[in-house]
């Protein structure tokens, strides 16, 4: 399977790049960058510090797409519209891991997937996709006498909290009861809290060292307890995750789909 | 809804006495015992330990059968048959957590569910069960990439290993995977192991204190790891379960159901 | 050794005559209430559930003191000091669980313990000392690259946040580091945090369920994690623990020792 | 502080390199090889996967020992003792991870201590070596009401169990409550094991995915437990204590260390 990488010469763009290269049965089939890019012409393999694989960064895509079965993208929003439509121009595989889409964004990726086989995560890791259906499921087979808890521990140099994939699991949770994570979300306790409120989901941000990121939720019911836990130690899951929706769109009928389709959920 | 224990007397049947008696909506309505056993006219509530109920344990169960909506059993294979024939016939719901009941025992059940409402369950905790249906779950979406280790720790009298719980949560990855658990199972590592085969199913037994239970079920992949996990820690969650799951019965057609219906899942 | 319990009607005093009772080597003298408690003259067993013990409950302290080799006292500062002079008089061992002492009262107590062996402390828990000590010991080995997270998990019923043990470990780890805990401690983790700063000592407060309460420190260095843990599951332990000291303390020399001491730390 | 890495091609040379490299004040003065090897002449730096640091690898380490303050010897127990009565003659500090010393070079390491400023260890892991001292302390603070679990978790690719270091944590353990591993360890349980024995040792290991290594030691008692974990996510740990012991050791009189003086423990 031919595969090429959107945003090659980035930090995100060469772990794909290495990811594609080690998954056997895929290959590396060039790279695409913005026409200022100091990455154009040089070889993506290189640019991702692996030994030279043959083929180029280059700004102009079209013919690329007529070539592979794949692009991975995780880009900026007004690159991610106007590849998807080079996609569906080409009837392939897009995966797309950008975020911060608009609505509107997403209504052109909608119209692109008419052709194109797109996948579509904010996280691309199998396990945390995985985790966050399990949340719902355990969140809708027990009541409101199992309390929701979430924890998560990241490295120090994390400048927010809590985590995007944290407040993911939660809302989860908060879709599965039926409740807003606006009303039921308690993200501090400090103090002369009170009792826990009944449906509350609680949240507990830990922060140290280079931890990549750990996620545990917790239903704490009457003498029992369940916990659901994720524990990334390599950045590269994220890339893995994303050849992997690649592999699984191969041949999947055009269409706009998410990691649940990719982890048959 | 009016509820019955049988073999009120014991360990086990005191524990549902009470785990009703607690239960709002939920009344005893009497107890069974064997007619030579010493509990035979006493107050169901004060030999489990509480207030006079005002309902007393009989060695007749017809008459009470016809009169309450539920029936809770832990006691013997035999006795378990015998009293389904009268959840037949009294047309109740039979919640079932008797254990080593035979083939011939299942179909006489599954006999008797055409006119009554069983639920029957090895464990009728909500958490275990719900947790060994997420672990099929996962086992399914993560191929054998993910390596399955179940880890449990029991209290120091416990005297098997691994407990009844960690098989059957390996049995749940084992089918899940279409293997058998006969063949993959590993139970015990020591000295010159070698690499772990592909696709073993590990087990590590803890024994230790007066811990009721504790079961982990962890999927180790390359850079990341999912972690699903019960904690007991109080033994009513076995008598408060068969109460949710006799609540759940009520009203449901005949049948021979498990907890994963009860949980529904 | 001869016991007797002070405060013996209340919850904590009923647990004290239990964790006596069911010590080898050990009888419950008697017990003490106020005046007008209702439990003056019963039965100090039956009032702690058991069986009669042959003992009742007084309202005049002085004769029991001369009897017995120690007393337990979980009751309140005012009552503590007062007792604490008895004590000394009778040149018993007094362990003192009161919480809410003021300097003046620590005074009082120093004085008495002149002739009296008295131990004290916060939590008679022999594990959640053991964590404090540990706490200090690896703060103290390990420098600001190592960082410092408190995790604690409650029933949904406590009220503030975090839990005084909690904060017991943080200021461990804040002494042994040299800075003040008004400094260091981080409660509340929600938004843009920004990094975190060095030599913080933050804090996660989980509620949830019936958990007795279990806390964890964890320091998160580069490349590596040292965790420490307490996992309590009976209220018991308190108790218990106090019925050590007692033990401990028998044939000490007067003085004002703490569960350190006991621990042989 | 001028340092020389020994056995400079290897794996773990190279690792020590880049640690030296990496840590303020620190910088590699050279390295050493055996005659025959192909890294002799090579930049110490390029050798290490870094930047040139422009010295090279030799095969003479006299010239090298004379020059530096400390060197790092991760190489074999022949070429160790050799290496000790050079640094005896230049009177540095000689950091030891080199196992399979037997008795006798034991030995000779001592005679060279009183020269050399030797810190050796199995394991150069700060927080190892942390966990093994609180192992002690607690295995001697807590009686045998506390059963003494032991738990770790490592990648796929290890053949042997239980590891090194758990059985390091086991004989802490055994030494505190003065009893031999051989006797008290339990490293399988499978089947009828009967209940827990007083006093024993239990071992379970984990194998699956990439994990670098997990050790948990957990004391298990009524109604409370205590447990102590350490968690590797790089293999740098190794390489970075051995740094950190050479600092430690500038300026020490000579004699013979372990890990625990460098943690002051």
């Amino acid at each position: 399977m031919k595969i090429a990488v959107l945003g090659a010469g980035g930090r995100m763009g060469q772990a794909l790049t290495r990811a594609v290269a080690e998954t056997p049965g895929c290959t590396v089939a060039g790279g695409v960058e913005q026409a200022d890019s100091e990455f154009i012409g040089k070889d993506v393999g290189e640019v991702a510090g692996l030994e030279p694989l043959g083929v180029t960064i280059t700004d102009n895509p079209v013919p690329l797409f007529a070539e592979v079965q794949a692009v991975l993208d995780f880009t900026s929003p007004k690159a991610t519209v106007e590849f998807a439509a080079l996609s569906a121009q080409a009837r392939i595989v897009h995966v797309i891991g950008t975020t911060g889409l608009s609505d509107e964004d997403i209504d052109a990726l909608e119209a692109a997937s008419r052709h194109a086989t797109i996948i579509r995560a904010g996280n691309m890791s199998m396990g945390v996709n995985l985790l966050a259906n399990l949340t719902e499921k355990v969140a809708k087979a027990l009541d409101d006498s199992f309390d929701v808890e979430i924890v998560e521990l990241h490295h120090r140099h994390k400048k927010d909290a809590p985590s995007g994939t944290a407040l993911m699991l939660g809302e989860a949770a908060a879709k599965a009861r039926g409740v807003s994570l606006k009303d039921k979300g308690v993200f501090a306790r400090e103090g002369q809290t009170g009792e826990r409120g009944v449906g509350d989901i609680g949240f507990s941000c830990m922060r140290g060292g280079d931890v990549v990121g750990e996620h545990k939720i917790v239903f704490v019911g009457p003498g029992e307890r369940i916990e659901l836990g994720h524990i990334a130690t390599d950045r590269g899951i994220f890339s893995r995750g994303a050849v992997k929706a690649a592999q699984w769109g191969f041949g999947k009928p055009p269409g706009l789909y998410s990691m649940a389709d990719v982890l048959g959920l």
